[in-house]
């Protein structure tokens, strides 16, 4: 009962019931206090009041030992009040190369169940959605959840995806270009869908929960094997006219340069991709190499693989440097497996944007500089942000 | 008494009443039907005639005969209904390098007076503002206006503004770096003062009268003595955290190039400003030549002159190419003086877009493709856009 509720509560978009806009504005941001709620849903505090008391007694919501990210600078408040894990559960997949990865989480976005399929290269779309059908029988047995706790699944996929949720020709995965993600998902797995581009998942992630919290604009920049990323602009992802938008890995920062995938030259994810650095390291030791397996020696010293993310990060710091004259955005994030470089990627990367971008910070005053920083959630943030799509409606395919 | 009932209809933003949203609606979109009306504010049809009938009562709306611009796809019904031109006024002004532009509109955005002052280099914040006291004084005197019914005053400004109205370093204009321009104009001009980039303005203008109308999302690339633009996201015009978003000109489209004004290397605008073209062109002619007489000379069928305007559409074509990738936008306005060639810099333009940009026509379907299209006011789309600010409230200086 406590899950019907939810989900009609999660779903009406339209009455303006105050426990309806308490609970989605609990769905995107996770823990609140009252007076946090009052804010964002602009009710009176006596009206939160009054409907918290009832959601607490129907088991919707419950109270939280706060504290959670305080260091961080998110400010939870000592006691806050969130939606009960128990009420509801969402699946997020993501659609890689060579893999599907499934987590499931409940509705405060804790993960219940993470799991990788390996499929091997150009596997299909019909094969995806079986077996993401058998992984989510599997975890919520396993876990003791209810089928009928499933609020929707959220799907993230490494290409560009257009708004009615066709996978678009420039995607990684070819075989899936112009499949259509809810014709293949929605029979098998009968549940909601929402698709988007990961990098545009991963922003959410951040935006819901991590280091964007607070900020309406922002952009998300990823470097790992491909480089990518996302724009944030009034607290909505820019999608682009074919859900192109935030492809930073193609923007060209050599003219007539080098050849890349994508048909044009000296496009940024030929200099700033981490894979040939990778290749360069493991012919040195003699050994195939990881970026893991970079960024450790880095940090034990090993001045090659030092030297290779300093290299990376100077180089994307001058692509994305092209990026903030474009935009200008109060926050960018670092996110993508470089990323967990830490200062080794960031220091030279700063250095770089700083020179590169049109406004300086020695141009401006502390609070129109652009702070840049590392995300929160580069382990898994395409995959939470899979079950952000859900809990926020967004994305969703009609 | 309309005047300052229009002004109260038009500062409500919170009531909601159907007369305030109406005349709202009007105020941004011109001329509408009724049942356009009831689309943009999503009143009844009947919520709307009565309030329509009052506010005919009252003299603040007036019916017009339709059909401007209907050749040009805006669509405007047969008969239609547009505030009084005589319930109010707007002043819209332009801050350039060494002139002030101003032009005088009615509520319906018809320009009722335009004045040029020019001033020569250097010229001081104040003397601005107090010629423009004059010049405001002069217009409504000769056109029997009464001064009560002035909203309120744009100031366009040709480099980037902070959210809070401050003139930043890398404005064209040197002396007016720092000044900000509520603090400038407020106490002289004794009224409501909305300030924003000259191109931002710009793109406010095609969004609410231009080439826009019915677009949330676009961008508009401005060639002209400088190379510049606007980003539109969700209905907004993004602003940046310093007000530098949309600097088009100053993305570096060589690496280690030349040197540009702006202290960076290879900026798009050293290879398409319409400058060095026009010292070129000089030199062959023997005279000193204009933006103006170039396309005319190219119209007429000089090779020399063709010439140079295609070579710059090419490589604006090749720089927006990489903005395309970046924000893959639904549109692409053309605007600045060298859209006034038309054809002759929007073909080899768009070539070049299409060939340097990630997502090409080829790719993907009709709907899903930018589409690039010239400007409607590139005469005075900067003005135009201030007197924009002031309808739309948007910019004010608080």
């Amino acid at each position: 009962m406590t899950e019907s509720r939810l989900k009609s509560l999660l779903d009406d978009r339209s009455s303006g019931a105050p426990a309806s806009r308490i609970v989605r504005a609990m769905s995107e941001r996770g823990a609140l206090s009252a007076a946090q709620i009052a804010r964002l849903t602009g009710l009176a505090r006596s009206t939160v009041s009054t409907a918290l008391s009832e959601l607490r007694n129907s088991g919707i919501v419950v109270e939280v030992a706060g504290g959670e990210d305080s260091a961080k600078g998110v400010g939870r408040p000592a006691t806050a009040l969130t939606l009960n894990p128990e009420a509801g559960t969402c699946v997020g997949i993501h659609i890689a190369l060579d893999e599907v990865r499934l987590i499931v989480a409940d509705v405060s976005h804790s993960v219940i169940s993470e799991q990788i399929m390996t499929l091997g290269r150009d596997y299909s779309p019909e094969q995806a959605a079986a077996i993401t059908k058998d992984a989510i029988t599997k975890a919520y047995a396993e876990n003791g959840l209810p089928a009928s706790g499933l609020l929707g699944v959220g799907v993230s996929v490494s290409g560009p995806v257009s708004p009615n949720g066709e996978v678009q020709r420039a995607s990684i995965v070819p075989t899936w270009a112009g499949v259509n993600i809810k014709s293949v998902f929605g029979p098998v797995l009968e549940r909601p869908i929402f698709a988007d581009n990961e990098s545009n998942c991963a922003a959410l992630a951040e935006m819901m929960w991590g280091a964007a919290v607070g900020y309406e604009d922002f952009v998300l920049f990823k470097i790992d094997r491909g480089v990518g990323g996302a724009i944030v602009s009034g607290g909505r992802v820019v999608a682009g006219v074919a859900g192109g938008a935030g492809e930073f890995g193609h923007v060209s920062i050599q003219a007539g340069g080098e050849l890349c995938r994508c048909g044009n030259r000296g496009c940024l994810e030929v200099y700033a991709s981490f894979i040939r650095p990778l290749e360069q390291l493991s012919r040195i030791h003699g050994r195939a190499m990881t970026m893991d397996d970079a960024i450790l020696l880095a940090e034990q010293g090993d001045v090659g693989a030092r030297r290779l993310i300093e290299d990376t990060g100077e180089v994307a710091g001058r692509g994305l440097g092209l990026i903030g004259t474009v935009l200008n955005p109060p926050l960018i994030i670092i996110g993508g497996r470089m990323a967990l470089a830490g200062d080794i990627l960031l220091t030279p990367l700063v250095a770089a944007y700083e020179k590169h971008t049109l406004i300086k910070p020695r141009d401006v005053g502390e609070a129109l500089r652009t702070r840049i920083t590392i995300g929160k959630f580069t382990e898994n943030d395409a995959l939470l942000g899979a079950v952000g799509l859900v809990l926020r409606d967004q994305g969703r395919l009609a």
